[in-house]
């Protein structure tokens, strides 16, 4: 892997970040508020009515002076997440956003459609159903730090899995990364990321869980400009019967964490991608997997990017990306 | 202005993220929904009680290879926006972040407690009130972009201040970075900008509009860690009274913008401020004003860091800092 060292310096053309899609909403017949902007204040008039902006999403860029790679990596976060996924680790370890600008890649990391910095809306009726969030508990049980069952308030109680390589010592941290999100948000999401690749595509795109079906979806709408798929722990695929012959020339990887045996969430999540990637190879196309387990590195949770061997398992696929020519 | 010229890389040591304070919230009692996660799928139970992390505050950082000023530059925003306000602006030139960097700067740019990637929380209970947002014509008059008065949803129709600067056409990409907000968090927000300060200070604050209070009492919670307070038309202060001998030592500024004559609110607000540093002087402190119509520079509107002479604007703000022996 042609990586700089830690102790080199980034040399940086450029940084900045852009809003792509939204749409206007319009709130009418709300009730005026009194609002106490400040305490202590007097209360002063709100009028909720009027135009407002929805739906669009957030894109953060680091432009490298000289880029090794071909093209720009988009970093796409799972569900209930946000771009922070790709930052620093929630122990403080560089993130994959930064190792992989050492290791060459322009990046470009999203927030989605109403998470984090593309903002949710608080106008009623903008949005199908209820914000959801999730409890400690369906961290540490669904993104397999520890067994189902094993989950306690008392940190001290509580077992991880044997050799789980998940900083657990920092749950609470990584939880204070964690978003509310709408389970309604995936037309709009979709319409963003495609505009995304329009925007700055050719592209390679990087996803993480619920963002794994964006992105098959994205290369589906975009095979021109979709240079390569890497899915880290994918959670959904487009439906079954899709036509995927206009993936052949795009290559397409999966990277799998430990335990998943034991999480029938993801034993079914992993047999629906694989078969996906068994279309695509039907198809005429590439689908490549990188099970960590299989590979004897073991202890992987559902956030390798986080996980102790975060480093090496970038290396892997900074590997993959080289083997696939996606390198200048 | 020593500054790089904008063809010249910026050497990066690191770029990362981290929250700070955050603490745990009990949901119990509230019923399991049912949720469909992914169109088309079935549902899946998910039962909302549980212990949640709450109150934190994100915080992004870039240290250069060799920082130029003596201290970290810590960019806290405004009411109902996140830190995408230092960053590009919504017609796409470089934003303050990237401007200080190349002076020379090692950034960080919060998002307040429960805004942006700080992340709200959806559990009821947790915050008091609901959340408020900001339809654009509030931005149109309260920013002062246009006269109280002539807003119209329709672009062509509406009239900005004549010699407005700031960058009406892309209204719409502006209002994309707005974010809802609750009135009653100053407190949590206090509480984490302190945490901040204590942990990467000594450190300059720069502030804008509801910031510039969290910056003021920063300063005065920890006058041994704030080197220099930087308001970009803040809104509020300490309550009169206050003891502000501990603040000799740490140079004031305060930059306004345009109009402000022309919106009660904003005559009300420099008027308040003025008299807070009219006090600090009382008290043997320093308090600099830049009154950008004042020195000929007529235009900016409450976003000077977003206006067309924004680079301009930056200058004096660097100019000042050398000035107040902040540099190297």
């Amino acid at each position: 892997m042609a990586e700089q060292t830690i102790a080199e310096p980034i040399a940086i053309k450029r940084i900045g970040s852009f809003h792509v899609e939204g749409r206007e909403a319009i709130a009418s017949g709300l009730p005026v508020q009194e609002v106490v902007y400040t305490r202590g204040s007097p209360p002063r008039p709100l009028d909720p009515n009027g135009e407002y902006e929805v739906e669009q999403m957030y894109v953060q860029y680091v432009q490298l002076e000289k880029a090794k790679a071909k093209y720009p990596l988009l970093m796409w976060h799972g569900g209930g997440m946000s771009g922070v996924t790709w930052e620093d680790t929630p122990d403080g370890r560089p993130g994959w956003q930064s190792i992989f600008l050492r290791a060459g890649h322009d990046v470009y990391v999203s927030d989605a459609v109403e998470r984090g910095r593309a903002s949710w809306c608080c106008i009623p009726g903008v949005y199908e159903g209820n914000a959801v969030a999730r409890p400690k508990q369906e961290s540490w049980e669904g993104f397999r730090f520890g067994p189902i069952g094993s989950w306690d308030p008392d940190p001290a109680k509580r077992k991880s899995y044997d050799g789980q390589r998940f900083p657990i010592a920092a749950l609470d941290a990584f939880q204070r990364q964690t978003v509310p999100r709408w389970t309604t948000s995936d037309i709009p999401t979709q319409r963003a990321y495609d505009r995304l690749i329009q925007k700055v595509g050719p592209a390679v795109v990087m996803v993480h869980s619920q963002g794994g079906n964006f992105g098959f979806t994205a290369a589906l709408n975009a095979p021109d400009k979709v240079r390569a798929y890497i899915g880290i722990e994918p959670s959904g695929t487009p439906p079954p019967g899709t036509d995927l012959t206009g993936l052949r020339d795009i290559p397409h990887l999966v990277v799998w964490g430990d335990y998943i045996d034991l999480v029938p969430q993801w034993t079914e999540s992993r047999a629906r991608i694989e078969a996906y990637g068994a279309a695509i190879r039907d198809a005429g196309g590439s689908f490549d997997i990188i099970d960590l387990p299989a590979l004897g590195i073991k202890g992987n949770s559902h956030f390798p990017m986080m996980d102790n061997n975060s480093d090496a398992v970038a290396a892997l696929v900074q590997d993959w990306m080289e083997s696939r020519n996606q390198m200048e």
